[in-house]
């Protein structure tokens, strides 16, 4: 079984997620365990601090280093496996569905999520990595956390139900996926393209395809490069990048 | 103020987060309100159906189209003015701290967040923006929204208890925010850079601004392009990167 855990100011942030939907049935079915644990339970004050001013000026609050550092030592220490420890920086490997893969295959993850302005840099010592999720910045590494966490889980066996379902997704095979449509056939006057009502499965698939690789030249056409295209299917992505370009060039 | 709207299977996945820490402060202090939306409240069967099986075959269920028109458009009907009305889908715009401005400054915004396989593609016609919060797949778009929602609520004035701590962090200037350092000085021999204990504020300044440069040469080269550097920070940040390019040949 997988196991999760994460160290934070605001544990309960993750539980009402973590025990919701497809990630507590996952959960519910031992595909993996999750435990959230509480920073101030590291703290040896009164008033169980966790943050301290920036050494130089600036503004708002950093978080200290000698809590991170004796409660992830302690975690670590509690079972065989020791976690790979996971902290979220801007200055982290952006996240990926090749990144969610290889984490998914580890025994035992320990996500350390900041608050406030930031950390003390030493502690970044403690990482096995380092985590962007995108280029934003958030309230705090608890969201990061859940993002990273989610797109984990799902790609367990047998996390969504049927094993199969994540395969055929965007990313996986460096494409958008294809549009999809459920009933009814007619909304309204929009429809359905015929070919999907056909019953002739070869047709469909082929549509599918080429749809995929249409959508992924018109909105992410950096996805391109690492697609495995035939002939054809290059043609038809560089004719959709032609005519945009040209859509461009005319509303100049 | 701001109003933020959720229309989603599992409404009960925002309330936590948005009632807790820095957005909870922010809600209880009226710098915007967060109505969640259930999606089953706009079908008419006895098993408020929302899903359906996908046209042409292949896995999982898709979202309807009916529940999710209907309820998109009463939603915007209910009051003045209509929501800027956000999807979410790997197809679409990726987030980045530059859309979480632009969002910021609208004054009514409706996410509406898929499950299961996806939704059928004639309800994307409602969208205003499709937004990707990055190359990655999750169980649903309720995560999505609650980071698209966290990075906004953030920037608004008054929300960090400091107007400006939004303004000195990653992405804001184009770069890596530089390193920071709080008590003790000395952390198990761990020493803080000695600039910053000098109280000598121009050099502290210099320091940082040194220091966000040559963190962003090494760990997101790509952003230098859009910063603006002098002669002396590109000089800089191209020893850096060409330093990494000796590492890299070197492992060869």
């Amino acid at each position: 079984m997988m196991r999760l855990e994460t160290l934070s100011v605001f544990p309960e942030m993750f539980e009402p997620y973590m025990s919701t939907s497809i990630m507590g049935r996952a959960r519910s079915a031992g595909l993996f365990s999750f435990d959230a644990y509480d920073l101030r339970d590291w703290t040896h004050d009164r008033h169980r601090t966790v943050d301290d001013s920036p050494f130089g000026g600036g503004q708002g609050m950093l978080m200290k280093p000698e809590p991170i550092f004796e409660a992830v030592r302690d975690i670590s220490g509690r079972c065989e496996p020791a976690p790979y420890v996971v902290f979220f920086s801007p200055c982290g490997t952006t996240f990926s569905q090749r990144v969610a893969h290889r984490l998914a295959r580890g025994e035992r993850t320990l996500f350390v999520c900041g608050r406030y302005e930031g950390m003390d840099e030493r502690v970044y010592e403690l990482a096995d990595e380092v985590i962007s999720v995108g280029d934003f910045v958030l309230t705090g590494g608890e969201l990061a956390a859940l993002v990273v966490m989610d797109a984990m889980v799902r790609l367990l066996p047998g996390a969504l139900g049927d094993d199969l379902s994540s395969v055929e997704e965007s990313f996986e095979e460096g494409l958008l996926e294809h549009a999809q449509y459920t009933r009814p056939a007619d909304f309204e006057g929009r429809t359905v393209p015929p070919v999907l009502l056909s019953g002739d499965h070869a047709k469909i698939a082929a549509w599918r395809r080429s749809d995929a690789v249409a959508r992924t030249a018109r909105w992410r056409p950096d996805l391109l490069e690492e697609a495995c295209l035939t002939d054809e299917e290059w043609a038809m992505a560089q004719e959709i990048l032609e005519s945009q370009h040209e859509e461009g060039s005319a509303d100049v």
